[in-house]
C-alpha cells in the first residue's frame, strides 16, 4: 500500500509523525523542568500523572507499526534520499527496533517498579537500610536482564543495556580502559593526594547568580535569547524547544565553587544542545550522540577549561567584583584541583571521581551478567572495592551503596558514561592544544574560548545523533578513545600544582 | 458493538479518554504560561508550533467519533449513571455536538486567519490604520457567521457564538439588561463624574509583590501549596493541574493600584478554579460555569470587596508597611472609586467600564447578524457610540476601534461576559449582605472574608461546569440575573463618597 506512494510523500508522512512526537516530548520537557523549579508543592503528584500520560503517548506513537512501516519503506529506497534524511531513517529505525524489542508489559512493569523503588530507596537511604532496598534492586536487575535478553547482544548481556547510553561501545572495551585508569589514577592519588583547601566566605546567592550569568553568557558565549538559568535542588540541563535550552543551578552560601562549576558544567551540556544542526530538528537526531559524548562537553568546560590556571586567571577580576574574593588565583587553582579520596561520588574531585564510576560499572556489570548474583553481598562488594580503589570505606550504606539514585531509577549502563565523558574530554583538549597552541599557556582569553566553542560545534555538536560517538571522536581528534589522554592531562596538571611531589 | 459492554466499562473508557485529553490540555496550559513568563525570546516561535500541535491532538481526540459513540451509549443508559457521571456525560455531549458541528476546514481556516489577523492588528493599531485591519476583520466575521450557521440558533445568529461563552444566554436578554444599564450608568456618570485622584509615589516592584502575596494568601486565603504568582506583560489566570493554579501580575513603579487590583482580580479567578469539586477532575467540567460567572468571581473580589471602604481600612496597615503610603484610607477609597469617562476599556473605572462593553456588544452583534454590514463604517459607528454613551470621542482608531485584541483573535460574543461578571457580582454581594450583615458595615475582617470565600465555594465554585450560570445564580441568590443590583450597588457606593452630589 505504501509502495504506490512517492518517496517525497512517505518522507513527509514520516516527518509529520516525528514532529508530533517531538512536540509531545517538548511538552514533557517543559513539565519536567517546571516540576523541578516552579511548581506549587501540591501540584507535583498531578504533574507526575500528566508527564506519564504524555510520555506514553509519544512512546506509543513512535513504536507504532505505522512508524516502522514508513521507515522500512524508506530503507528500501535509500538511494533516493538526501543524506540527512538517510541518517534520520537509519537512526530512527535503530531506535524503533530497539524499542519494539521490549514487550510493552515489561516496559510498564519496569516503569512501575522503578517508581516504587525510588520511593523505597529514598527512605532506605535516609535510614541507611540496604535490606529494605534490596528486593527492589533485585527485581529491577531481573527486569533489566529480561530487557537485555529481548534486545539481544553478541558478547555479554550488559552490552545490550550499555548500548542505550553509549551506542557502539562494549563493556569489555570499557573494562580495558577502566583497568588502565585504575592503575594510573591510584598512582596519581598516592603521589598528589592532599588535604582539601576550603575557600570559605559568605557568598550571597544573588551575587553568585550574577557571576554565573557573566561567565556563561560573556565567557562561554551562550546565547541569551535561547537559554535561561533557574534554581533547583539538583542541577540539570534540558532542551525544551528548538531554540529553548535551560539549565538549573543550586547555591550554597558558604561555597561559590560548587554552584560556579555546576553552572559551567551544565552550560557545557547546553552548548551541545544549542549547536545541533537545524536539519535534525523535530527528529530523534536532535540530541547528543551519546551520554558519554554529552558528558564530554560538560566536563570539558567544567574541568579541562574551567579548572585550568589560565581560565581562573582570566575570570579572576569577576571573582573579585562579584564575590569580593580575597584568595589569590593560585590558591583558587590549587583548591579546585585538590586530590582527596572521599565517599560520595557527586562530591569527588576530578581525579578520584573516575574510580567511583569504575566501581559502579564493575558492580552493575556483575549484577546484570550473573544471573546468580547474590544481592545480600552487594554492600560488602561495594566497601571492598572502595577500600581497594580509594583506600577508604563508608561507615554506613547511606554513604556507600545507597548513595546514588541511578539503580533505583532502573538505569544500568549509565554510570560508565561519566568516565567516558572525561576520557573524550581529555582527548579533545589534547587535539585543541595542537590546533590552538595558546591553549597550552596560562594566557587564554575570551576570543580563544569563542574559537574553541566554534570548533566543538563544527566537529561535534552539529552532528546531533547522526553519527556514533566513536566515529565523531576519531574524526574530530584522529585518535581512538583511549584513557591515556585523561591520565596525561591529570598528571600534567597535578605536577604543575605540586612540583615537588 | 458498544452495547454488549457493561456500563462501568463504557464509563471507564470514557473517563480514560477524557483524562488523556485533560493531560494534553494541562501540558498546553503550562506551555502557554511559560510563553508569557519565562521562555527565552527566540523560543517563542517553536513554542507556538508545539502548542498548536498539542492543542490539535486534544481537539481531535475529543471530537473523534469514538468519543461521541461512548457518550451516546451512556446517554441511553442514563438511569444507571451516578449523578455526577450523568452531568459529565450531558455536558460533554453538548460540547461534542457543538464542536462536531463546525467542519474541520472551517476551524482550521479560522485558526489560520486569526493568527494572521493578530499580526496585522498589532501593526494596524500601532499605525492607527483601521483600513489595514478591515479586510481581516471582515473575513473573521464572515467565518464566524459561517460557524454560527453550522452550530445553529433559534432567535439570531449572534446567539450561536454567545453560547460558547455564556451558555443559555440570548443576545436579546443581554440587550435588555444593557438598555437598563445604559440609562442608569449615564445618570451616575452625570451625577458623580469627577477628575481622577492620582496616588503618586515610587513603589518598588519587590515591595508591591510582597504586598500582593500578603493580600492574596493572608486576606483572600489562597493556598500557598497550590498556587503561585509570576510577572507577565498581560495579567492572566491559568489552571495547569488539579492542584496547580497560577496568576500573573504586571507592575508600574509609579502606581500600586493597578498591580494590586489586578492581582486581586486574578486571585478571584484562581479561587474559582481551586474550588471546583474533585469529582469533575480530568473532565471538561473542571472549569468555570461560564466566562461571565468566572468574571463575577474576579470582579467580586476586585470591586465589590476590594474597592469597599471596609477592605481598604482593613488592609491599610499593609499599605503603610509595604509601600510606606502617605495617603489616608479615605483618599485611597475615593481614588479607586473615581468615575471618569475615558477612551480605553482596560483603564476604565468600575462604572464607565460597562458602557465600553455595551458598545462592543452592540457593534459585534450587528456585524455578525447583518450579512450586509458595511465594515468601512465601523470606526464611525464606534465613535458615534462613544459620544453617545461616554460623551468623549477617540482622536484616532488606535484609541478607538483598534484598541482590543478580541476581534483580531476571532472572538465574537466574549465581550458581554465582562459586564455579566459585574451584574452577577453585584447580585452575589447583595445576597451576601443579607447573609452577613457585617458586610454592610465598614468593619470587615479576615474571618468574614474567609466565610465569604467558603460561601462562594459552596454555592458556585464547587459545581464547575455541571450547571448553567443562570441556574447557579438563581440558586445562590434567589434572583434571576438583573442589572438593578449593579446599579444600586454603584449608586450606593458613589453616594457615600460624594454625599453632596
Amino acid at each position: 500500500m505504501l509502495s504506490v506512494k512517492s518517496t517525497e510523500e512517505i518522507v513527509s508522512k514520516l516527518f509529520e509523525r516525528l514532529k508530533r512526537i517531538t512536540h509531545l516530548n517538548y511538552a514533557s520537557a517543559l513539565m519536567s523542568w517546571d516540576l523541578e523549579t516552579y511548581i506549587p508543592s501540591a501540584g507535583a503528584k498531578g504533574r507526575a500523572e500528566t508527564l506519564a500520560t504524555v510520555s506514553t503517548m509519544a512512546f506509543e506513537m513512535f513504536t507504532a507499526p505505522e512508524t516502522g512501516a514508513l521507515l522500512e519503506e524508506l530503507l528500501s529506497r535509500q538511494d533516493k534520499l538526501e543524506p540527512h534524511v538517510k541518517d534520520i531513517v537509519r537512526v530512527c529505525y535503530r531506535d524503533w527496533c530497539r524499542k519494539r524489542a521490549v514487550p510493552p508489559e515489561l516496559h510498564r512493569e519496569l516503569t512501575r517498579t522503578s517508581a516504587e523503588a525510588q520511593v523505597i530507596w529514598r527512605s532506605a537511604k535516609m535510614e541507611s537500610n540496604y535490606a529494605k532496598f534490596e528486593p527492589y534492586l533485585k527485581r529491577l536487575v531481573e527486569l533489566n536482564r529480561q530487557m537485555a535478553e529481548h534486545i539481544g547482544y553478541s558478547e555479554e548481556r550488559y552490552d545490550a543495556l550499555l548500548e542505550e547510553y553509549e551506542p557502539g561501545l562494549k563493556a569489555s572495551d570499557f573494562q580495558a580502559m577502566a583497568d588502565v585508569l585504575k592503575d594510573g589514577l591510584k598512582e596519581l592519588i598516592e603521589r598528589y593526594g592532599s588535604e582539601s583547601i576550603p575557600l570559605e566566605g559568605n557568598y550571597e546567592q544573588d551575587k553568585q547568580m550574577s557571576l554565573i550569568r557573566k561567565l556563561v553568557f560573556e565567557y562561554m558565549g551562550l546565547p541569551e535569547d535561547r537559554f535561561r538559568i533557574d534554581v533547583s535542588a539538583h542541577p540539570f540541563t534540558i532542551r525544551i524547544g528548538p531554540k529553548d535550552v535551560r539549565i538549573t543551578v543550586r547555591f550554597k552560601e558558604n561555597d561559590f565553587v560548587s554552584a560556579m562549576y555546576g553552572a559551567i558544567h551544565e552550560a557545557g551540556h547546553a552548548s551541545y544542545e544549542l549547536g545541533i544542526d537545524e536539519i535534525y530538528e523535530h527528529t530523534p537526531l536532535a540530541e547528543g550522540a551519546s551520554y558519554g559524548m554529552h558528558e564530554s562537553q560538560s566536563r570539558f568546560w567544567e574541568n579541562a577549561i574551567g579548572r585550568s590556571f589560565g581560565f581562573i586567571k582570566l575570570i579572576y577580576p569577576e571573582l573579585k567584583e562579584y564575590l569580593n574574593l580575597s584568595y589569590s588565583p593560585e590558591l583558587v587553582y590549587r583548591a579546585v584541583n585538590t586530590v582527596k579520596p572521599s565517599l560520595i561520588r557527586v562530591e569527588a574531585d576530578e581525579t578520584t571521581y573516575n574510580l567511583h564510576i569504575i566501581l559502579r560499572f564493575e558492580l552493575e556489570r556483575m549484577m546484570i551478567n550473573d544471573s546468580a548474583f547474590n544481592f545480600k553481598e552487594l554492600p560488602e562488594l561495594w566497601n571492598c572495592k572502595m577500600r581497594e580503589y580509594l583506600g577508604i570505606v563508608p561507615v554506613n550504606d547511606s554513604q556507600g551503596v545507597l548513595q546514588d539514585i541511578h539503580w533505583a531509577f532502573g538505569s544500568f549502563g549509565y554510570f560508565p558514561t561519566y568516565t567516558l565523558g572525561n576520557i573524550y574530554s581529555a582527548q579533545i583538549l589534547w587535539k585543541l592544544r595542537q590546533e590552538y597552541p595558546q591553549l597550552r599557556t596560562d594566557e587564554i582569553d575570551v576570543d580563544l574560548l569563542k574559537e574553541i566553542m566554534n570548533w566543538l560545534r563544527e566537529k561535534i555538536h552539529r552532528y546531533g545523533r547522526s553519527r556514533l560517538p566513536y566515529e565523531l571522536l576519531v574524526d574530530a581528534t584522529g585518535w581512538k578513545p583511549s584513557p591515556e589522554y585523561l591520565l596525561n592531562y591529570l598528571r600534567e596538571k597535578l605536577e604543575t600544582i605540586n612540583p615537588n611531589s
